[in-house]
């Protein structure tokens, strides 16, 4: 284990540029190792900026999390945020601030998972800044670009057209607690815990259905990714767009029910509603936008309307849907 | 005082958002409030792109900075970064990372002091992160543009060439020495106290000097904003450049002597050639290139050689300059 003190900043930069692979776009005049780095932007296209914290304690844990993991997972959050707006990300800086106790060995395990994930959807990780801090912190920023009337926005949708989600939502909650709950694969079977916690650990920012979406040419009226779970997700759709929405329960597609083996309280359909960390992405389209797209990759969970956000129950009563969702602060 | 658990985050989101004025340029088409920030970069400009994070202990500390302070000096010394390489600083990201114990109202206070400067130095803040952490957080990101050929980086020194620095240096250094030993300000002056203090406190990116560049179209061979000290600095540039350097340490601007006054026992030299945060830029430039710009903005203070880095004492002994500024992990 090679302490920091003995490597040194300039020498800490090197070991990193030794990891992080060169792109080839965008076109990149300069990387790491000056003040700035400098890019050209592509003719005609608009630029979108995201920036996401990733700190120990508050987003991780060591018990759970490996160094490569967390590496991993913060990259992917923020390339998440550039899949909402479906764009396409070019590049990215990073801040590492890095507590006493941890060796060029381990910073080194965090960064293959910062490639790796950069590497998976073309990123090229252009700086950054590493300082000391209290606890391992992580402030990548990413660059992403696309036509201007590509963009997708939280405030377009419309009333009538369809709630839509990409995958299941609710797992990597589920995830979150089999992990802090300590339990045991076998109880749930290993296919099972191994798939859930990746969920957690592992998100995959959906570029699968940017791609889609820009396959057929089309987009949906409004988007965003569920970071904090669907109730606030779809709460935030609604007041940008200044409309309401029923969600239909019995479609919302949750995890199956496993809570009872990992001795949650919770129920799949509240995994499913606040659960947040899935990062798929929750969109509002027209039927006719749907019609031009793979029904394999989202499902339809609701329709826009007027006023109030509510839940069809699968009893058939009508319910208010609260924002229930993660609140950093709350 | 209101506590941060009852405002909740996106309430707090929405504060800082009537902190921020929106700007003009560049035509930004959606900012804080949506999952990324959307902008046009200006046809057939370059973009430059830096991080640098500013934590609480480490960069800063509440005896001697206030909430205001900390906001002013994140945003600056970013800012710097985009001054080094002779660009124009465009739109910011934030990310914030926020104890417990601080309250909405002095989070206010920090984002006036990123706005103070943003809004001097015409930067749009577009979007960021709130979140909590152990201690006070920032990590700023700054995009700036230039045309292609304006960009000065560090690795351009050319042999024969003039080594030179705006301002004063060491006078940040000294400002904190003057801080940390709790001075009487009349020991020293009121006016001497206050001059150096906020040269720590307060430093300002010098696009006056990038303006004075732009003004008289040319550009220097190599250039640094002074973070870590001159020395180090130095070393960056000649590393880059692969040459050597002789500084005449006669010719370099440091600070009155007051160090006797503030029991410090490094000379102003000292300060001058290894004190950090002073955000003034190092740069070289030929003869031709000088005679265009005002010399009221910077000194001359040593010439680019072939291989070593050396100093000449004001006693003519020539003696080998080392990198003796600030290394954020030794």
């Amino acid at each position: 284990m090679t302490a920091l003190e003995k490597t040194g900043e300039f020498n800490l930069i090197h070991r990193f540029q030794r990891i992080i692979p060169r792109g080839t776009y965008p076109p990149i005049i300069a990387s790491i190792g000056d003040d700035a780095a400098v890019y050209e932007p592509t003719l005609g296209l608009s630029h979108v900026i995201t920036t996401d914290a990733f700190i120990e304690g508050h987003h991780f844990d060591f018990r759970f999390y490996t160094m490569k993991d967390v590496g991993y997972k913060a990259m992917a959050v923020n390339l998440s945020d550039i899949a909402s707006m479906n764009a396409r990300p070019m590049l990215a800086t990073v801040a590492l601030g890095i507590p006493g106790s941890v060796s060029l060995e381990s910073l080194e395990l965090l960064y293959e998972g910062l490639v790796e994930v950069a590497s998976t959807y073309g990123v090229q990780i252009v700086g950054g800044d590493t300082t000391r801090a209290p606890v391992l912190t992580l402030s990548i920023t990413v660059v992403g670009e696309a036509s201007k009337a590509a963009i997708v926005y939280r405030n377009g949708a419309k009333l009538g057209e369809k709630i839509c989600v990409t995958g299941v939502v609710g797992e990597a909650a589920m995830g979150l607690d089999i992990l802090q709950h300590d339990v045991d694969p076998s109880s749930i079977g290993h296919e099972v815990f191994q798939h859930l916690t990746s969920r957690h650990l592992r998100p995959v920012p959906r570029f699968d259905f940017v791609k889609e979406l820009n396959k057929a040419g089309v987009q949906p009226s409004s988007m965003i990714d569920i970071s904090d779970g669907l109730s606030s997700e779809l709460h935030h759709i609604c007041n940008a767009s200044q409309c309401g929405a029923v969600l239909w329960e019995s479609y919302i597609p949750i995890p199956d029910d496993c809570a009872t083996q990992i001795k949650s309280p919770r129920l799949p359909i509240d995994y499913g509603l606040n659960g947040g960390d899935d990062y798929e992405l929750l969109f509002t389209a027209s039927s006719e936008v749907l019609e031009r797209i793979s029904s394999d990759l989202y499902t339809e969970i609701g329709e826009v309307a007027q006023h109030d956000i509510l839940i069809r129950r699968v009893d058939g009563t009508l319910e208010s849907l609260k924002a229930e969702g993660h609140d950093h602060f709350r």
